[in-house]
């Protein structure tokens, strides 16, 4: 029997403010066994680009990265939010270690091909040395990932966090027991998408075919969804949506077989 | 017989000039067996405190550290000029992992308690991990360590590189066959301070305390001198003070013994 993992991913809002990322970060020291923490940080970015006299440009949700954008990312997302995460992991006894793609080689990416949109120093995850994040795992080491990678070649690239921690997981599938939660700002996959009391417990294949046909799961929610499936079917044994608030109680989010 | 280790620490402006970092990091490739690389970062720091409308107040050299000043270091040093140096050396093959103090709690700190002066955000080292570098190391791992240490209560310090790369020097000793290589702007210690060609080859504790009574070395030598010897008697096997572009020649720097 393989042993359990536990990857978690956050997103930037969480982590950003000291005071959900206290009760974030307690919450998750309290999760038994193996576990593995990936971040997001793109308000921290936006705030200090600004403040730097550099504009974000976003396209589809995605950050368009030139050079000056890569430097800022690569401080707030690699330095500032990471640095800040592991040194509070710490505090309560984990012994965290953080890491961008580059480090230890663990997740290579490919420049984004230039299509109608030049996304800059955009990757997409080429390869994730699964070995090397187990070795540092079983040695007790928990992993707290920024949203980098790298190309081989050098260079750090802006990478989705989401991606990151779905591609972590379906790497590691082979060796751990993955449990991959991704906490989302609301409960988990709604029937009202206003009310947070309307988390549906349970999708499966048969019943997100059934959400689509009736227009409950739309939009946003859809390539999420299809994500969460395709690690799924890499073998990640269990996908939970749920709110970072909500860690100590997986029951109430969205799980996804 | 103990594995040698050569532990490198270089300056900021070495890292932050992009011709320079490449040569640095060619020659760094180049050495054989286990190595780790603490770096500086001020410059950048500077630069980018600056164009945050933070101003830089150093007193005897050392960088005060108010709350803000602290989110510039951690995003430079541990982020941009750290991930910078992990890119680039696993370009060329190094198995490179960037860590602050806090990662893998490798270097833990003290604040720096205010006598005449409140540095503010400043780290005095405690306690080196030296099992958990040696595990990292002899699995091939590369460290390459920023100057920044935790005091594990969930705040980042910042510390001075110099004092970082000596304190890992003296905390491996036990482990390994520790060579410890500082890289200056001068070739070593000089007979004739404007003269490179003047570099004193040797300095023993006789060489050195005749030195201090000729009057050639004096000022800001003497402390890196004091410190070198000190790692000395801590059982680091030589330490060697050099140019970074001499690292393919280390016969030409001065050796302290």
């Amino acid at each position: 029997m393989k042993d359990k993992l536990t990857i978690i991913k956050v997103g930037g809002k969480i982590v950003e403010e000291p005071g959900s990322l206290t009760s974030l970060l307690k919450d998750f020291a309290a999760i038994d066994g193996f576990k593995l923490l990936v971040h997001g940080g793109g308000r921290s970015a936006t705030k200090i680009a600004a403040q730097l006299g550099i504009e974000t440009q976003m396209i589809e949700g995605r950050r368009v990265t030139d050079k000056h954008m890569l430097e800022v990312v690569t401080m707030v997302y690699g330095g500032l939010v990471n640095k800040n995460i592991v040194a509070n992991l710490q505090a309560l006894g984990i012994d965290a270690l953080g890491m961008t793609g580059a480090d230890m080689n663990i997740i290579r990416s490919d420049r984004r091909p230039v299509k109608t949109v030049d996304y800059g120093y955009v990757g997409d995850v080429k390869e994730v040395n699964s070995q090397a994040l187990a070795t540092l795992i079983r040695a007790g080491v928990v992993p707290v990932i920024a949203p980098l990678t790298h190309d081989g070649n050098g260079s750090i690239l802006n990478t989705n966090a989401d991606t990151m921690a779905g591609e972590t997981a379906k790497g590691l599938a082979s060796l751990f027991d993955v449990q991959l939660i991704y906490c989302f700002e609301k409960a988990g996959v709604l029937r009202d998408e206003n009310d947070d009391d309307s988390v549906i417990n349970l999708v499966n294949r048969d019943i997100y075919a059934q959400l689509r046909n009736d227009g409950i799961v739309v939009g946003g929610m859809i390539p999420k969804l299809d994500n969460a499936f395709e690690a799924i079917d890499a073998g990640v044994s269990e996908v939970i949506i749920t709110k970072a608030s909500a860690l100590n109680n997986l029951l109430s989010g969205t799980h996804i077989k």
